[in-house]
């Protein structure tokens, strides 16, 4: 029941500071037999990374994967895989200044309140370079997943106010949105982003971001009732991400306003006739896609200088000098992409063991 | 890790499906000497229970709650309390007809699809009916946090388009609330509600709802990072309720547009400057009021005729002639509570095993 | 992570008080299909059950399993399964006496210790009547297992100082262990156990026994290194029995004295060539039938009277004038049966889990 | 849930095989505040080493521990804790020549057979060397327990058939057990063992032995009943290391052939007057001295050939030229302290969770 563990039978626990030696995780329950070589890690570290464009943190880290265990001759052999990552850009003197001051929209205020002490380089254990673990061991994930048919994918659906032009959800250019650094649908709409960031960034402010995930070709049956639901999962872990303030499936919070004869998705021989359900009924994947969309705060590390008080309860201003995304949810889309993976595979592996197959017990719905 | 289990520390497990012989849950992990009776189940219970307002499903269900074990002489022993609740108005033959169809919008499908057999009746297990039991197990769970200040309240936000006038979330009137069956928080709108749900069952149609909950009295400290964050038990907890289709905290979806200026809460000697945080950083409690919104989806089992298929693939049509709940949402609002204090005593005795206490460490900012 | 919950795939969770109303489980995770009816449960509760014949407690209780849920149209659903049993024959002025001392041998002085508060009424949750729900959830477990060619026995294996007779481990005549009271293999000895028992019960004294469970059946491949070994969770299974004070795997202590050579199982193309290991390697299963011994104290409940303090740490003396077993390890055979059993299901679906199927992955080693 | 994590509440996920880059660890809910340093694991890493006498395998590794994170200006921050010991002296070539058979004894077939692929190299993830990591976590567990009173300590107490002579159990002196090789208690015989242990060495042979572990300064209250229980969860942990094959809890099988008169441990004002219950109760400690029993079988890897089949069944001989211990229980001992120490703080803070503190509630019974 550790709370740095995710998962219950594929079991990421993750550990490491900001500033620390190293970052890592342990992945305890992985299938044997599944190829994994460093090398896999590259591509989806660096979709996550910094300091890659000019529009997120500067800081640069190799994020170089070491395998420590549970692989032998290239195949996962089914016991523990440990994965370290050395941190090489940490830059604990542009922190020391605020050492003695909480940060406003930060956890600095609540670990010490907790714990009673914390470590302030970076944000310590708070800050979103432990999400590299997720997306590493994520990769782990997508590989059996897609062995399976499932394909998780993500984009950015809003910027601040800015939302994609003339998009339909239900046909996304997943190359288009790898195309450009906003993960962004519309490509067209990429120099008004640059602009857009670039504003954002001379003004010292930042802006929250929405993010949309996507996963294709889960068959029904996955998911856990009553209190394991995928939906419920799902929320958990996209909600455990830093900066996150809301999760929604399918329709979301627009089926607020909806009409029960406009939200229930109809059944026809040839298939549903809707997808508001975002494809998960009773906690139970239902064959269709599978969406979700995540709420990210702006980022709270401004320039600009806001008003908080010091460990002895004085006020003070605090100003952040340090390297910040103005914009933490765009890095966030391969992380959300991460964990719904996460939450897949454990699903999967907790059907498998109950049901006997990952796969639906009769002949599917089309569609 | 059983999935009909909730929490980790304070787990409730609960068990039964909607029309079998009875529901129940146990509770392990109690502190002892709280002082139970089963009249203290009452209050809450009936605020779930259908069959009380016409604008509820006419289903009435006595709810009389025997205690099985885990009580002596009127207190928690510390060992596993058993709670029941026999079925009285268990009208099967309602469901008969539909017992070979997917109604949309239901769990019908999903569940015949994972286990390959599904109890037809009233929905079996994926039915609201399991909720009596989170709100007879939150009855003690509030109990213990009153006792250390802490207080969960929750009220109706939106029916479906209709949005509460003039209403400042920050000084609900909690009695207004409690004295209308909308738990609606501006008591002169009520005739509008009556008027507008009269209506809407009427026209054999359902409707959304969003739901907000407030936990006021929550020290700083309470929460588990990185995976246990409070926000991410919260998001679970919520998702995890029937008919749920989106969790957000503090500013929430809102939060997207927002400038960080605008969203980090500044800190004076006074406390804090605003609470978009929703009384959370780092998935830690600030000690200012937990803020949840939850969105409901509208009901899907209509008197409007649907399209579905039947056991075999072949197309049908779908008419419920059962006692439904025209906006699920209503009746959710003591569900929502229940869900944030069984997440708050959870995450509270986490806490102290890790923390040695429940309070925080330091001296408070005020607020 | 629950303590009064058993297994994390089959998990059973147990509640109930040796006096109060009644005892009980729900069996979270079973696999759906599974036929069960109530009368299942009637011949190994009967084993277990006390007041059966004069070798026992003469407590006498119905013992009737009702499923409250999980089983529609005679068939487990895959959702929980709650089953009841009403405690009928509570003689609570028993134990009035002795509310206020803390019986030698027994739990109330740390039950009391630990909580505060206690129920004193024939020993409340620590009394061996708990075990009842778990010989029942094992009923379920063994079919499911027995479809599997999996089957868990067990016979007494010493009661006292007396051992079997001319009794070969290898070559169990099961038939024999069924048809006397005392589970005992060798039925020429019982006529001697029988007036044993009858002068041990006559002196007001108490005996310990050895119990010995085999698993015949088990494929190679179950088991989770390196905490959840199967001969690990076998021990935590069996050691949470009421009165054990020892489990042993294969040749167990007997091992301390023995040499490498002597030890160590020699592999043939034929099989193996002995199994001191009791069928596990690694913690992992071999294929060999699965041997466990258990250790049981004397009962602790004595006519004679004994020395003790009261609440208030006075000297008192403690005579036990309730319905007690002279040798509580006789009726854990069936206890002991099932926590193997119990385990077994648990690790074939984490096994299952992660690899995939229950069976081994290359051909076997015969024998 | 995962299988290499041990402990719920501090919970010590452990990796890495013998003779793969490194072995680590991830400590979770450590309390914060312990003071640690590197140089604190060097005492017990070395007791459990092997390479310090000509009595344990040649094998030399030094053992030294980085601490990754979870550790801030000299202390615990509440945050995982990460240890990392890279393996220095693995010499695979050692194993080459058994890859493809199956030692007797040894966990090969059966890893092999579970998960389809195995690491060869000394024995992998099943070897020994992972238990480093319990004496490693357990160093902080220890402190943490120090500073309640508690003290945890072993002995070996039999080596094949050599049994310490004129000893008593109830007056161990601890300063002897560490001043020679073999925690010996009996400083007298150690010569003797020397000549045991050399004449041994030279047959080719190993031998079993018997470790005992005592927790003194436990209060009364600490364990989970019912299948949590203090006595159920050492059972556990001991049987979790390798080469284990019994343990027993106070008289453990001794106390089968026991009289009820002469077990039950009788209760005076001035204390209990006999400790034949271990020091638990119930399941839940009653403040006397906690008492474990834990059987070794022979080391199975031996210069004496045997007999084995390789991966295709074909029978083969099978000789070790490896370094191996003749009597892997001597090192054992630290680590038998190890896991009784992990069991006890993750105990101490189950219960501090439920019931607010770590001690009992009302007056003790002395001694």
């Amino acid at each position: 029941m550790s709370s740095n563990t995710f998962g219950k039978l594929f079991a990421v626990t993750t550990f490491g500071e900001s500033h620390g030696p190293a970052i890592g995780c342990v992945i305890d329950g992985c299938p044997p037999g599944i190829p994994i070589a460093p090398e896999d890690f590259t591509h989806d570290l660096a979709r996550r990374a910094t300091g890659r464009t000019r529009h997120t943190s500067q800081r640069r880290e190799a994020d170089e994967v070491e395998i420590l265990s549970g692989v032998h001759e290239g195949r996962t052999t089914g016991t523990p895989i440990a994965l370290l990552v050395r941190n090489t850009d940490a830059r604990s003197k542009d922190y020391d200044a605020i050492a003695r001051q909480f940060r406003p929209g930060h956890a600095d205020y609540t670990y010490w309140q907790k714990y009673g002490i914390r470590d302030p380089r970076g944000g310590g254990r708070s800050s979103a370079r432990e999400t590299t673990m997720r997306v590493a061991a994520a990769v782990i994930a997508k590989k059996w997943l897609a062995g399976r048919g499932v394909v998780v994918r993500g984009h950015l659906a809003q910027i601040g106010e800015v939302l994609p032009h003339g998009f339909d959800a239900r046909t996304v250019d997943w190359q288009a949105v790898e195309s450009n650094p906003f993960f962004w649908p519309v490509t067209g709409q990429v120099p008004e982003l640059e602009a857009y960031m670039d504003a954002l960034r001379k003004s010292g402010d930042s802006v929250g971001a929405r993010v949309r995930v996507v996963a294709e070709g889960v068959p029904p049956g996955w998911g856990e009732p009553v209190y394991g639901k995928l939906d419920a999962e799902l929320a958990s872990a996209l909600m455990s991400i830093n900066a996150t303030k809301g999760v929604e499936i399918g329709a979301g919070f627009a089926a607020v306003a909806q009409k029960g004869t406009e939200h229930r998705d109809e059944i026809t021989p040839d298939g549903f006739l809707g997808n508001h359900a975002g494809g998960i009924l009773g906690g139970i994947s239902t064959g269709q896609a599978i969406e979700c969309g995540v709420a990210f705060k702006p980022t709270s590390s401004l320039r600009l200088p806001g008003r908080t008080v010091d460990l002895d309860g004085n006020p003070v201003e605090v100003v952040t000098t340090g390297r910040h995304d103005p914009c933490v949810g765009i890095r966030a889309v391969p992380i959300c992409e991460a964990m719904v993976a996460l939450v897949l595979i454990d699903q999967a592996l907790r059907h498998r063991a109950q049901c006997g197959d990952v796969g639906p017990v009769h002949p599917r719905i089309p569609g």
